[in-house]
């Protein structure tokens, strides 16, 4: 059974092991400081895919394949997918895994979902609903301008709070049977929706920021844990600005982070060499480096127990020309090993 | 412990019990044949709002505080919401939603949404991860019809196959305690991708229906039970054509539903005086049907065990302009008092 303590925290009881992950990327986060950590890259982006959209659909096919080859499972194995990107619709995910044939749940978190949809699918084991479950996200820079922005030809000029959204995917796939020595989602934190009246939609960083200092508090207060108690707090796609206005907020109520943190929006880049302002973004930001890097550093012995959370920017163009602020969501997994 | 039985299917231990239904549409809606069974509707289905998709918020504003009126709770005492809608970045249910302090699970099913976010709260409940958790989405034709086809001033003809996206929404507030007299969700199943070829975006009945018929077929097999067990099996929106395609699917492989079959998208609306050819559709439907009509009739007495599901049509604007198919998905969930 889940134990929900405080408000917004359960922890498991049968803890949900992960068995297998994927991560896929696009050219310029191969060309970037974890380039080598992921397990797939294609050169111009397209997959060889006559347009963005479609590329975006096999980032998620391959990045659920590359984690079922490692989990060692097929199709008939896994009991449900959780899967969500930023395409209007979600036509990502739905015709990216249409082919499977496993029961799929369709989510729309922004850039949280990733760590949205290891939480339910570490809910459905914990339950009994799932033996194995996956989780999946993906963004792509070009389908993810041309929606949300401009399509590239525009030539649009960037202020340095914006964001490049990642070309990427990462898959994680989740067993309720138990695999000593493989890590395993201990509790999650489910967001709540945090509006601080932020409406720039080219500093999502400024927009998210808010949610993840609440969800961090929540989870540390629910669990009456400390910072202490955890090798590394990592958020989804904050940037540099949004993580430093995470310092700032966190630092009003006595917590200092600043020694604990890494984003993924912040390592997946080098912001000095390619002129991505304030870091990388997009719901293929967290699932990938979740999906290769962090995943990496349990396997070497370097993290035993953090704190992962996506962070999401809760708008889209309409709401956006229609006055509304930018609120943010952002969900925590907790993974041990 | 929820316990999977067969492929898809999900029954549970500790049953969720409805304890809180809440319904609310326009004006078209209110003028048509089931317009008395729901809790509120606006005249003119802008709800005071300056703009369609704000007026979509409001309407799960009204829906869930209607629901959480009759369940006689407030917002400490909801765990967590699943909503969704038809809106771009689902904007219909974070906007809606935003000031309720209540974890949110934001889901994109398209259609299928309504019995997609039950199931999920059910598994939520029956985990223990929730002692209470709501359910809720929404559509509205006039943010539907810009988003999706034209804006209503260019008075574009709509084909017979073409169904009419409702303007409503529904929630669902379900409690994991035992409560007696109540209608409680005794299992669910989740749907997979089922993909025809469809490409008729003005024919979604079509494209939705053979996910339907999956999905009952798959229901009736991991349970071992038979229509006759059932007093209803009522789908979300195929209309009139996609009734049809369904009723043919399913004779195939020798199930003859007409007998107990209802669609909220043939009820909804009167066909001959309404003028919307196929139907109803949208995520409001099948949740504005559920939380009136079909929980009036397990109060009454004339529902005591009923397969309820939602169906959706899975593309985009976009998807569509590049060639893709509808493929469609369908999730189930069994009512029983």
């Amino acid at each position: 059974m889940a134990k929900r303590i405080g408000k917004r925290t359960i922890i498991f009881d049968n803890k949900p092991y992960i068995i297998g992950y994927g991560s896929v990327v696009g050219k310029k986060e191969f060309e970037g400081p974890l380039g080598h950590e992921f397990d797939a890259h294609d050169d111009d982006s397209r997959f060889g895919k006559d347009s963005y959209e479609k590329a975006e659909s096999s980032l998620q096919k391959i990045a659920l394949e590359t984690a079922m080859r490692k989990a060692n499972v097929n199709e008939n194995d896994i009991n449900m997918i959780f899967a969500g990107d930023l395409l209007n619709q979600c036509i990502g995910s739905y015709f990216g895994l249409r082919e499977k044939g496993i029961p799929l749940i369709g989510l729309y978190g922004a850039c949280s979902t990733m760590t949205l949809g290891l939480s339910l699918a570490s809910i459905m084991i914990d339950s009994g609903a799932a033996d194995t479950a996956a989780a999946i996200t993906s963004s792509h820079f070009c389908s993810a301008e041309r929606q949300y922005r401009f399509p590239l030809e525009y030539g649009a000029v960037r202020p340095q709070t914006a964001q490049w959204t990642v070309t990427g995917s990462g898959a994680t796939i989740l067993s309720h049977k138990e695999c000593k020595g493989k890590p395993y989602i201990n509790a999650v934190c489910f967001g709540e929706i945090t509006d601080l009246g932020v409406i720039d939609a080219n500093n999502m960083g400024a927009a998210m920021a808010p949610s993840a200092a609440s969800t961090i508090k929540h989870f540390l207060k629910d669990t009456k844990t400390t910072l202490h108690d955890y090798d590394l707090i990592m958020t989804g796609d904050l940037g540099k600005v949004g993580s430093d206005l995470l310092y700032e907020l966190l630092e009003s109520e006595g917590i200092d982070i600043r020694c604990r943190h890494s984003d993924c929006g912040l390592i997946i880049f080098d912001r000095e060499k390619q002129d991505v302002h304030s870091g990388g973004s997009g719901c293929g930001c967290s699932a990938a480096v979740l999906n290769s890097f962090v995943m990496h550093r349990f396997e070497s012995g370097d993290f035993n127990n953090i704190l992962f959370m996506s962070t999401g920017a809760l708008m889209s163009p309409t709401s956006s020309m229609q006055g509304e602020t930018i609120p943010g969501i952002s969900h925590l997994v907790n993974i041990k090993i």
